[in-house]
């Protein structure tokens, strides 16, 4: 396999940049052509023959937009003989479609991978999956990462003497339960009770917090419905603080907004697998970076080391 | 196979309509869902299983948008257990990426055929196809219409004893060949002249128009440039009037309101293949429906009737 | 599409039997010879030619020896000319490998249903698969039942004025929310908080049981360990009575047994889409049958009506 | 990727060892045999374990013959652990069924490039393909060469002062305008005009041809039909002389002896993609070779430069 | 699945209309061209559209010809949305390639089955294969046939009180034992010695034959050497007369002559899987149909009945 | 390609050990759990990214265990990014499956080949598959070595001059032939007669066995029933002295023993690519590795040097 070769779509120029930064390679051009009958056309603006292509590009909105220009990045990839193409997709969002709880309904997260796959990839490199059974949905290799190194990293500047992490949802509590032990906390979760088909709610919380400094770690956080009603179970409950922190902050409509104008919420952190339009920002908002974790796990792909290793 | 099931897609439901009055069948209905993360989520409203489903969606505007919704509702009606689905699509935009004319670009046009039958589609029902090789994109059978007997019968109600039809394109000039046979008339053709790689002219007329009445006849009009460029030609030829007849009446940004301008442009005949937004109309315009030749060549698909004998 | 023929591989011959008899057809019989070297040769004893074939097999121990059988009765059904195949599988064990939780492991959920696919499935009809992301592996249509009003009709016996449903996983609670509410009743629900990676612990119970008659609920009941543990923080809540109900009585070693004696147990309800061997039954266990909604199912599906809607 | 072995089929050894003298590498041997019942059966006569394997092979008559034959090269290839196969295919006589213009007709140049990937083809060499969708019908990447280099510096010999390039179709003037371009001199074309479905002639030559001299540039010439009756209209405009050239020399029946009879033609130029036979050859034939371009091309491959940059 | 549709290539077509003839269905006529350049192209002469297809060719002389044409026929079936369709391929002289007994070679058996697959074959009626184990080779389902009852047919008009039947190989002798069975007959065979890899030589035959009327059986004659050696063997053991059998009567160059000049030699009878051409034929051939054979399985299978049980 | 890595599932670990031995790399470990339900989990104890990787796994007893065992290193191995995976399956089981000579049967050596494809097989290394044809029942490469060199090399250190090879069945003395050819003497084989379709018995040796020292050579040895008919002849025949030879020594039940105890006996040879259990063995047995030619291979293989040289 000859030298890598990094592209991005249009979704997030600045990540894949940074990547590119961290790995000593040049982010090549591409070109994203829209015809008067809306179709796009992609160039790619640098060798790919036998190269070990990569293509960044997280499936953010217009998710449409961004996903149709990858299928096309990949057929372009492949068209010009690239030697593998690994798609680098900090954020899956079709990963919440992965389930049939109605009849006659698509299940986007197995669709969108088979897509990927005719499209020419050959591999993925995903971060922080909704459920990790999305992995099973592709057909081909998946490295999966997660962002709780960097957000302990960050949180450790922090005196952690009585804080406790807490999850949102009893049900996908593993994750707060690792980066707890990273940052030397117990760990707490929100139990969501199911009182009919359609109604949801939760209605304690497991775990003690009261008189606790509470970090709440959700995967990702896009209306913030779900991390105001825990708030409001926590306020309750007597906790000291809240930090907020999830690996993809998608923040849709004013919710960045909303959220830091809680009662009590002094951080809201999240990390660039989604870029945030300059003008949501907000004072108590921190990005962390994956750039680096991202550009590591690409080195050692090429380099043929074990990516799980990484994690250890 | 059992009864047929139609379902429209967001792109054209007025056509799909118009379809199933044709078919003396119910449109049924589909939900699209958009999420906060900007999927879409499909579900059809009517029972699929083994029954011949028909998907309507033209590649009109917003393209990414329609062409996602398309695949996710073949995903849903596979899963569905549909008995076989036939994705109708009257115009399919991305056949005009048919070629690699540059160094590593897409070819949209094979890789949409290709995700199509990813995503579960049996067989298309196509209608004037931009070039046709586009019909060995397509893995299963495609039934490829043309809307020649429908513009045909329009231009009809006219006197045409000193009429002409003129192709813009001598290329392509075969559809307009048979349309004039049609219509009992001569043919000619502009002669594009190409100087150099990246610039085309028309630069004659083959046939004879001065005094004539024309009718233009192309594929698609988009910008309308081309079309333009030729009526110059054609008034410097003397001729009586101009009619302009085309399948897909696409008429990007004001191409409508440029045409019906030019000096000596009695009409603009196109047919709802591609749906045409109110507040562009003009006059000028005159739409006929494909839905009845597209309805008939469902029922002759259902049946088992030959389709190309539709058009012997 | 022709008439059915069922048959049925050595996993549960007596459920295929009872399927066969609410369908009133024929179980067809079918030859598994064994060879020297231990190889499986399968013969289908009856014409499969166009036929709408259906081939019951749970995957139970030996799982292999199942696995394998029911592979190589696809590749005779298929070879034989069946029109369509339908799996026929109560229980999908390998539903529980269905994620990728430590480097360079297997994911059988995925690989089972790829080489079902392989083998010449069309279809599968499963029965409360381990968790809802499985449909998504398989490529082909599944029709998903549960035996949720089986065991509803079943507790409609009882008086269920001071009863509530409790799920031991708030994370997979939605079933026992869908079961309370065909019984008329609250449901509850066992948090089970994280510590570590892999220390687990059932620390509360959400929702109030004090002085209730309890129907503990979850999908499959293997060792038995998680109800025990739930059933020691039910009595410690003065619960007046637990019934045990579930859809997949595994019961691997001694669990009847054990659970039969623990302290309040008056019954252990589970259906017979696993079956359970003589010498395990005791005298608290109650085994519903599935039969009567496999075998409805598959009439539907062989007469193209809507299997949603048998569960509406 | 180990080294290049390249191995010729039976259609075009002198070639295929004109391209092994300029990569200076062996031309490895190929037995075929015939069986007595006519089915044929090849052994590839060197080590193919991981090699960068070549298969030469135009497509010329027998046709049928030699796309066995090759697609046998294939199988024999893939079976002996190549570990990548390009078929190198400078004439693909396929490509003229390109489009379903009558009912129940097979499109031949996509059913063979399918053959070619179901037989082991990772990639195909491919030159002067007859239409630039031909590209899009294959599914494993193509690197498309033309001849017109090789032309160009063929007539670069003459003092072109006052020479024009004539296409002798409008529909296909692209490749004469590079041409034209690349020898600094105008261009102009013949208009085919369509009277009817089947009744096609040229009718002008649109362009300052009088008294000039002319080389028609055509893709192939076989019957030589059109290029006769283009020259009928150069003669009647006044031409000073014309000279032939294309890139395929399929010169079938005794068309180079009536070419080469034609009043005014001073030269036929085409390349070796096809061989032609010694008792075809006529005085005024010259045949260039594209053996340095393939192998040019072929270096790159191997080595993994671009081959677009072959032609920039 | 709708009515029948037979066609035939230019193999056999006398084959086709016998066939048709006892299926009392047309059969539908087929245009093969072939173009200037030598390639070929098929439009099927009747409306195919959800019909049961069935395309008649054996793989006989010029292989490859009649080869591509049928991948084209099924190519263009499969264009024509054919709703099933049958290869009925009495000779597949591809069978004979079915082993890697040298470095590099091809596996013409396994490659044309997958091409067959490609071009759009669902399934394949075949007739007495040339080894068991080709069936294997084909991913789709096979009928595979043998012509003994219709050989036994026309055998049993004499006494066969003093006859023995002689397989020439013992190796395949399980077809010469049913066909004895068939008659009421003792058998016997040839056992060829293997002296050395390469060298093989008929050293003794295995059972009683002396003062017996022999009739030999094989699959295929195409040279006939191995019969001819059989013979000189039979003859030494003072038989009294001789009587070849045949399915598949190739008889390549003179062997035909050759055979019925033979000492001892009273009749020679095929059938007719591949077509003899008139000037082959000899006295002593007895040409026996297969088209009964043929047409009663393919109405089975269009009906859905057992086509195994036609040999019950 | 990136260096080797060797993993062994659990059928042979023994002979796995052996060949890392002569390769002198470790023998990675792998993992394999048995879930309560039965299922296995495998996870592969070494990085594989990247790696050449070798998974050793012959089909014995229990056959389907260890082919799903095997299926699952596959999906494991495949999903940890393997470079390459090359199944290293010294005995292949469901070989005996090759042909379907009763209606309604699996074909189980095709099935399995596909087994593996789906579940990321790049290639297998077979040894002494029991008939040539099952190569072609392979869509992989296969690299297909025998024992013939390993036995002859053992039984090189007897005087030979008396020695006659004897092959059970003339229908396969191929290997025989070749067998004595490596150890300079003569060849017979046993002739089975086939009086009707299920009775078959050896009714003749051809070739002189009288008064020598016998080798009979077989591919395996399962039950020994044809070996021990074959002997009876032999000692009729005054054979002096008879050695058992074969490549898979199965010894299903008490085989081993009872050949053995045949008159006249002296040794029984085979290799290990089947494991023998220590209780099973005999004083008369003699076992030789394949260890250092399946090594070799590997090598080779890995190194990209010819396999099939290995055999000149």
């Amino acid at each position: 396999m000859r030298d890598i070769a990094v592209f991005s779509g249009s979704a997030h120029p600045e990540l894949a940049a940074e990547i590119c930064a961290h790995l000593e390679v040049p982010l090549h051009p591409v070109r994203v052509s829209r015809f008067a009958n809306d179709c796009l056309e992609v160039q790619l603006g640098a060798n790919c023959r036998d190269r070990d292509v990569y293509l960044v590009q997280p499936l953010v909105p217009p998710v449409q937009e961004h996903l149709v220009e990858l299928l096309l990045m990949l057929d372009a990839a492949r068209g010009a003989s690239a030697g593998r193409i690994t798609v680098v997709m900090p954020h899956y969002a079709y990963a919440r479609s992965d389930k049939k709880d109605a009849p006659r309904i698509s299940i986007g997260g197995r669709l969108v991978a088979d897509l990927l796959r005719t499209a020419g990839a050959d591999r993925v490199l995903a971060m922080t999956l909704h459920s990790p059974q999305i992995h099973g949905f592709f057909s081909m290799p998946v490295d999966h990462l997660h962002a709780l190194r960097e957000l302990a990293g960050y949180f450790k500047q922090y005196d952690l003497a009585d804080t406790v992490v807490v999850s949102p949802d009893l049900g996908n509590a593993k994750e707060a339960a690792a980066f707890a032990r990273l940052l030397g906390t117990p760990v707490a979760a929100g139990a969501k009770q199911r009182y009919s088909d359609d109604r949801v709610q939760i209605s304690a919380v497991i775990g003690d917090v009261a008189d606790k400094h509470v970090i709440v770690l959700d995967d990702e956080i896009a209306k913030g419905s779900t991390v105001i009603e825990l708030m409001e179970h926590l306020r309750g409950l007597n906790v000291r603080s809240i930090r907020l922190a999830c690996t993809h902050g998608l923040f849709s409509d004013n919710a960045l907004k909303r959220l830091s104008e809680q009662d009590g919420v002094l951080e809201i952190v999240c990390t660039n697998t989604v870029p945030i339009a300059a003008d949501k920002h907000v004072p108590k908002l921190k990005v962390l970076s994956v750039a680096p974790a991202l550009a590591e796990a690409m080195r050692r792909i090429h380099n043929g080391e074990s990516v799980s290793a990484l994690f250890a």
